[in-house]
């Protein structure tokens, strides 16, 4: 019989493990029969020496059979999932899902909420008065055979082993493995029942991976999973160096979704939710090229049928679909405090973290799971990298639910950085991975 | 304050460990507030990145400062201990405790037990009818004072830290870490008040370091830790590719022992005490130089010093010192088996971990704690590598209580290799590592 001191070492040595070896530790680990010790002493040996593909399709997959998986099968057509390895100002979930489902892809969204800047996907439709994100599974399947779309909060017992797998590297200096971290973002989705998925792998200061090469390296093993493990998957490097988008706040970044969903959105988060719709249509099987899809994406923002259809989720879910019509209907902040550039110039620089912090400190994020977020409050960006501002001109909008922002205003003057020099904005799409 | 992650990232990172560092994971471990899966997780990145001199010095001296202990400076002179890294038929102990003593060095000798394939130095003098090794501190002392030697069993709770590290080294795949071996072997000669050190590195198949470059890494890092905290430290490396001496078993190497004692030992065992008994006068500060000492360390055997000590030591803790003129008071096996060569030929190979484990199904160690020695039993080489043999000649003789020794015949045959071209003897001594 096996050994997990002897899985341990021949991954210490660099050896390749089976699926056997993957399993005897996932499953383990999971039930109890292999001790922390191990474990860590494993994930330090899996830090230093990494994983093939296949070593990682393997633990992706004993991940998957830890627990629970969503059946969507019910679910005509091929489901695609969407990830974001997180930013400050990244509303694209609630863009894409009306927008992909309105070309005809079913979406069966499940979102959490997690610490943060800002709240998650669910905590910003909450914002939606009425919105519940409780369904029964047979409810959910009925709404995407129906309408395309819903979106509900993670239930049940999905990846118990990445859960506990992931708590033992927060605390012993694992957790900046890309194999590790590849095996259990893509563990997650396909639990969650993707039969396709598109990845927005975020790169920069505002992002867990700040290199573009680190980056790309996640995004490269992530598809080479999606292949080893039959998930169609793509992936995209985007560019948070900065902020996406002008909005960082909840209600303040569902109005901006429904604002960029009729076509008056921000150039960056528009080109951003096209460029992943694009994918999430191609993976789906509604346009054979990125090209058509990108048209297929223009046509139901211009014709209105995605916002249309972001109406139609809202009135299942028990909103109010107004909304879409009439912004006013969003929580409203107290206060809203200009923030006047301090001289005149370029702006060179928004450092997308201490960005996030300040909108944070207002209360639209969570620092631990037991913080209130306040829905209303956030900040504006009036204007972004590579743009002109004079001295006095407001650059930024807090807005805010008490009177003090001394902190936050601190904060977006010493970290939005204004200069004599132009500057170019950077890219937003620093390169596509599709295997 | 320095929380244990940050400590396990740095050294994953390849960083310099600070004192306190350091100290923060032995002292947190052992008192068990820092876990069992940080703690692995540690030593794996160890592995990895390893650790400098001066890590290791205070890796050494924190596991020493984790537990009692000895106080020998009411032992006059500088206290010299020897460590063997471990091998099969190593007798050395037994020789140089009366060789270095007749030459003036005080030796204060805590031994243990422990698995092998014969039994250790404790076990070993368990062969001389009435010899106790319970000594209060005192009497240790005294006796030493007196007589210029005295061996007794370990006791005492010595460096814990090293204990508790070592049972999860064991279990995570991180044992075979040179700065980890030598940090654990230092600390336990400091606890046990050695002021100076003298190691035997042993290196061949028969040995834990199989290399040549590993057994040189390992006394040159014990050395280094030696100079970083004040005591005296030489190393050899000498071959463990065949058994050393003739003798594998405890009475049969309590014989041979006294024999070399009298200046009529095997030729390697003799040559290898005289290098680390050099090593051992000169550090005890009883000859300048190796060759001076080494006269000395002739002069006590050819005068009947040495073994005269020896008889003292036997009589001194409770034994019977007639042994030294009448090796046939030692106890003797029922049965004398010889194995006779199957084909003419040189003798180019006798692999010591299997002739080893051929005396260990005799009944001459230990492979679990619980085991009992039988002191009589054992093997004898009549040839070594180099030797030439006839067909139906002896070239080694089993000692046994038992008939049947057909499976360690079977050993001894098989691993014992003949060939019709000679090789030359394997060099005993690979290196002398000094400061």
């Amino acid at each position: 019989m096996t050994r997990m001191v002897d899985v341990i070492e021949k991954k210490r040595n660099g050896g390749l493990l089976t699926k056997e070896e993957i399993e005897l530790f996932v499953e383990g680990y999971t039930n109890g029969t292999i001790p922390d010790y191990q474990a860590s002493a494993f994930l330090m040996a899996v830090y230093f020496k990494g994983m093939e593909p296949e070593e990682q399709a393997h633990l992706t997959m004993a991940m998957v059979e830890s627990g629970e998986q969503i059946d969507l099968s019910a679910i005509k057509g091929s489901k695609v999932d969407k990830h974001s390895t997180g930013g400050v100002g990244d509303t694209t979930t609630l863009i894409l899902v009306p927008l992909v489902a309105a070309c005809g892809v079913p979406v069966a969204k499940m979102s959490g909420r997690g610490l943060g800047h800002t709240g998650g996907t669910l905590d910003k439709l909450e914002a939606l008065d009425g919105f519940h994100i409780e369904l029964s599974k047979d409810e959910f399947v009925k709404q995407v055979n129906d309408l395309k779309l819903a979106v509900i909060g993670q239930s049940g017992n999905l990846t118990p082993a990445d859960q506990k797998i992931y708590a033992l590297r927060d605390v012993t200096a694992t957790v900046d493995s890309i194999p590790l971290i590849a095996s259990s973002i893509m563990s997650k989705k396909i639990a969650a029942g993707a039969d396709a998925i598109v990845l927005d792998v975020k790169s920069g200061d505002g992002a867990f991976m700040k290199t573009m090469e680190a980056s790309k390296a996640l995004a490269e093993s992530m598809v080479a999973i999606g292949e080893q493990v039959g998930r169609n998957t793509m992936a995209i490097i985007s560019d948070m160096s900065q902020p996406l988008g002008n909005a960082i706040g909840n209600a303040l970044e569902v109005k901006e979704a429904i604002e960029t969903l009729k076509g008056e959105g921000p150039e960056d988060l528009t080109e951003l939710c096209l460029t992943l719709g694009s994918q999430m249509v191609v993976v789906g099987g509604k346009a054979d090229t990125l090209e058509e899809a990108r048209e297929l994406l223009k046509e139901v923002i211009e014709n209105g049928q995605a916002l249309s259809l972001f109406g139609d989720l809202i009135e299942a879910q028990g909103g109010n679909r107004a909304v879409i019509e009439d912004l006013s209907l969003l929580p409203q902040a107290q206060y809203q405090i200009p923030v006047a550039a301090e001289k005149s110039g370029y702006i060179t620089k928004m450092e997308a973290d201490d960005i996030g912090i300040a909108a944070m400190l207002l209360g639209a994020g969570r620092a631990t799971k037991e913080d209130e977020i306040d829905l209303a409050v956030g900040i504006m960006l009036d204007k972004k990298v590579g743009d002109y501002v004079e001295k006095g001109e407001t650059f930024a909008t807090i807005h805010a639910n008490a009177e003090d922002v001394s902190q936050s205003t601190a904060l977006l003057l010493e970290h939005i950085h204004i200069e004599k020099e132009k500057v170019s904005p950077p890219a937003l799409i620093g390169d596509v991975i599709t295997k």
